[in-house]
């Protein structure tokens, strides 16, 4: 099972990049959760190229379409949604592997609610299937924790373990309904 | 008086960007409006980067420093804001000439209410001056109209040059407190 972590934040001390690579340490065997490093570098949305697409957006589509869950963690800048991750929705708009795709919002600072309420709106309208039980939030805003330490406090490592455990749910019962209707492929 | 337009997409054939050449064309002399066409070219914000900017935000942050005014026009994507309008906006949070700019928003899609309403939230939490009776709305979408349909049509203009003494109005009682205070400047 493939799980793609997508960041709002380029900063390289990151709380939510560090968070998904927490994630990734404590995945369980038979699930791979990976980071998409190259937001930062995805052009700007512009609807007139998506007939030939910038090659960092085709490398982008790829990771999103082999993914079976996707998992972001984004912070709130000014009251809204990072520029770098709603740039990357928009390239999502439209694209067809997206809709129904199964995603779960890591949310590190409870006190903001715009950021999260904007994002969740977005992904509700793009079609994809937001998994509630795996939509944690762990308050980690301020708390100065690297990875490592987040892997090693038990109560944050518990709680991205029940995220992982949630998402895993609704992909392993889609391949299930996939499987059972398509019994030969 | 300055008054520089920003364009929320990069579609080449933007109703956004059109309504904002319509309205620096419908400008009245001693109002010089102009867009900044450089938003495409924008790096994706990096809080890193703020003690060595790339030279496109350089050029963006002294375009914004110059202008007495800012107009808004942006589409709404996905129930949001747009990535590249966002991303923007990331650029002049902590950018000291933004703080306290005069700024309209122009609403060509008044069906849709999410993008504006979140724009509005962002531009306030930014400090910035939102003129309310500059910040109109033309239902502009589906009408397919170019820049000098727009110029051309009556109930267009009107309130393009509405919105214009609307946004003229608190720049120039600022610059009249501003040479009151300092009388020798």
């Amino acid at each position: 099972m493939r799980i793609l972590g997508l960041c709002g934040s380029l900063r390289a001390a990151s709380i939510n990049a560090r968070l998904l690579r927490a994630t990734a340490r404590l995945a369980p065997i038979g699930i791979d959760v990976s980071m998409f490093n190259g937001l930062g570098d995805l052009s700007l949305f512009n609807p007139d190229l998506e007939g030939s697409r910038p090659a960092n957006v085709v490398a982008f589509h790829r990771a999103v379409a082999e993914a079976d869950a996707l998992l972001f963690a984004s912070p709130e800048y000014a009251h809204g949604v990072t520029g770098t991750i709603k740039n990357a929705l928009d390239w999502l708009v439209g694209f067809e592997p997206f809709a129904n795709k199964i995603v779960a919002v890591l949310d590190s600072s409870p006190r903001a609610h715009h950021a999260d309420d904007a994002l969740r709106e977005t992904l509700r309208t793009m079609a994809a299937v937001i998994v509630e039980s795996a939509s944690i939030t762990i308050p980690l805003l301020g708390a100065g924790l690297d990875e490592p330490a987040m892997v090693a406090t038990p109560s944050i490592a518990g709680a991205i373990r029940e995220s992982l455990r949630a998402i895993q749910l609704p992909v392993v019962s889609r391949r299930d309904t996939l499987t059972a209707e398509f019994p030969l492929g």
